[in-house]
């Protein structure tokens, strides 16, 4: 064994891993629960930055009192097609589960319905939200806003946030078609990784302050400088799109507020989520199977163009992990075990 | 005066002139009444592309007997959140009249609400609709397929619209936040352009039919190419979910099937059209205004960013076209003439 080797864990040892920790760490059971299941799935499905390695920031959020950790959220039956549910200052993923049920409700009553979280610590990515509405065979879709990092096209200072848009369509005898993506040009993690390696980043992730062109990542990424929005002035109005309707539109806050509530402290950004979810059946009654049968001829014809489907590489790893387990690297193993002690 | 002036309409004047012009091609009194409204307020907006010249299309689409000039939609309760209206083959416009007053109405009640328009014509900008919704106090989110025109990233062959979405936010004294943009990297018109003018594209507008990138027009717009969307992987994915929320769920065409319908006659496309409302004040409750007050302050952080808020050159040609009137090329004032004859 090469200390450089990564360390094989079945799902199981890793949800193990993972649950000790934050029990160890002071998180309440259902936060422990929400959080494993979330955190383990990340890694299952290949995205290590959303894996493993994001139990290491829950605990460092928990440590320096950014989050509650045994918070009970509260639910809200705000109008017949709107729940809301007050996070209470903790991780959104348990106040995501309480308002569940009743999105779901209120989704297959009326057609569709909103799900609005106030007042969370958000760190996760939305695909697996996603997929617990889609399992209900219901389409949804959730955003929320993050950090004030970025500007719009045209704009020099930092005001939007990389503001996540997920979307997910329940298919018959697959898997959901699903994407998530951040809405500025790429993810915060690749400025910080090119900063550290002290590469250059490619023109079009950041302007100076002068919202003039830049290649440096310590200008983009806090040296005055500011992120860009994937997709020139219309990804930006997306972003603010999401800006309204995850923050005001819900009586919560805007990635500047989040920033300023954040105060320098570095850690996961507070503020809301809003989920929206629709009944196919419906909107169609009868004819509902036969649509969504058109609809996987469009997936069909997706593939055909020689595009691939949004998340394929995620359900192709979850495959394998779900056969082989996962691999993490041994520093960060050690990194997990040392929470321990 | 010359040949080249163009020609002076005041409002009133241009909308004498749509309405004659329909109203003699033997449109019904309510499809003449809203088309022209429509296109009036294209032309008042500096939209040119949406305005008079959309005319000679409403008029050829009729003759060609690709749209129902006298159809009255059918407006079905769906369900407590959704409101269908079928548009028996007419343009739109009628049909998204007749389904709003349930739309607000279901919205208001629950939260959120949807209107689905079936079996209609299309040809117009989404803004109109989207400042009707907002008139009344709600959030708007609209989208629909086109033609299969487009490939996602990484495909070769035509298969989404260039699928708009537009979104209104309604703001207090000042005239709505509103977005309204192809996912297309270009508009179809704008490779139409070029191909006119003998002139290259620029990169990132298509491809040809390997997938390869071309600056030819031709090979892009019916050569056996695709236009691409914007954004890459990100905006064929939001034009995919266009495609899903706004063809399957609400029961109608992809814009393959819609393409394919057409069958070559180059008619308007004949699809459906989703449109979404949302209530700030059942989100909000009594804290309603302080909220929209906190949008507000967004905004002008927005453009304190040295970026634009969308519509704003919209609404500067409102305010001008609202003073002098509008300005017209003098053969395109001709040839509408000419379908008084």
């Amino acid at each position: 064994m090469n200390a450089s080797d990564p360390v094989a864990l079945s799902l199981d040892q890793a949800t193990a891993l993972v649950e000790r920790i934050l029990r160890h760490a002071g998180f309440g059971p259902a936060h422990v629960r929400t959080l494993t299941t979330t955190i383990v799935a990340g890694e299952r499905d290949g995205c290590a930055s959303h894996g493993l390695y994001r139990t290491l920031g829950c605990v460092a959020t928990l440590r320096n009192g950014k989050v509650v950790g045994d918070a009970e959220p509260i639910v809200h039956d705000q109008a017949p097609g709107i729940v809301r549910v007050d996070a209470c200052g903790g991780f959104s993923l348990l106040a995501f589960e309480r308002g569940l049920p009743s999105l779901i409700e209120k989704a297959r009553g009326n057609g569709l319905a909103a799900l609005a979280i106030n007042h969370c610590v958000h760190f996760s990515a939305l695909w697996p939200e996603i997929e617990r509405i889609t399992e209900a065979g219901l389409v949804a879709l959730i955003c929320n806003p993050s950090h004030a990092w970025v500007t719009p096209a045209g704009g020099h200072t930092p005001l939007l946030g990389t503001n996540p848009l997920a979307f997910g369509w329940p298919r018959v005898d697959a898997l959901p078609f699903v994407f998530d993506f951040a809405t500025s040009a790429v993810a915060r993690g690749e400025i910080e990784l090119h900063r550290r390696a002290g590469l250059p980043i490619p023109e079009g992730w950041g302007v100076d302050a002068s919202g003039r062109p830049t290649t440096d990542p310590n200008v983009v990424a806090g040296g005055g400088g500011a992120m860009l929005t994937f997709g020139g002035h219309k990804g930006s109005a997306l972003s603010a799109m999401i800006e309204l309707i995850a923050g005001p539109l819900i009586g919560d806050l805007t990635s500047a507020e989040s920033l300023a509530h954040d105060a320098g402290a570095g850690a996961s950004p507070y503020h809301g989520e809003l989920i929206l979810a629709l009944d196919p059946v419906r909107f169609l009654g009868a004819e509902w199977a036969a649509h969504m049968a058109r609809a996987e001829a469009f997936f069909a014809a997706y593939q055909d163009t020689g595009a691939r489907l949004p998340s394929q590489r995620r359900y192709q790893a979850r495959a394998r992990s779900l056969r082989e387990g996962v691999r993490i690297p041994r520093d960060l193993h050690r990194d997990l075990l040392t929470l321990l002690e």
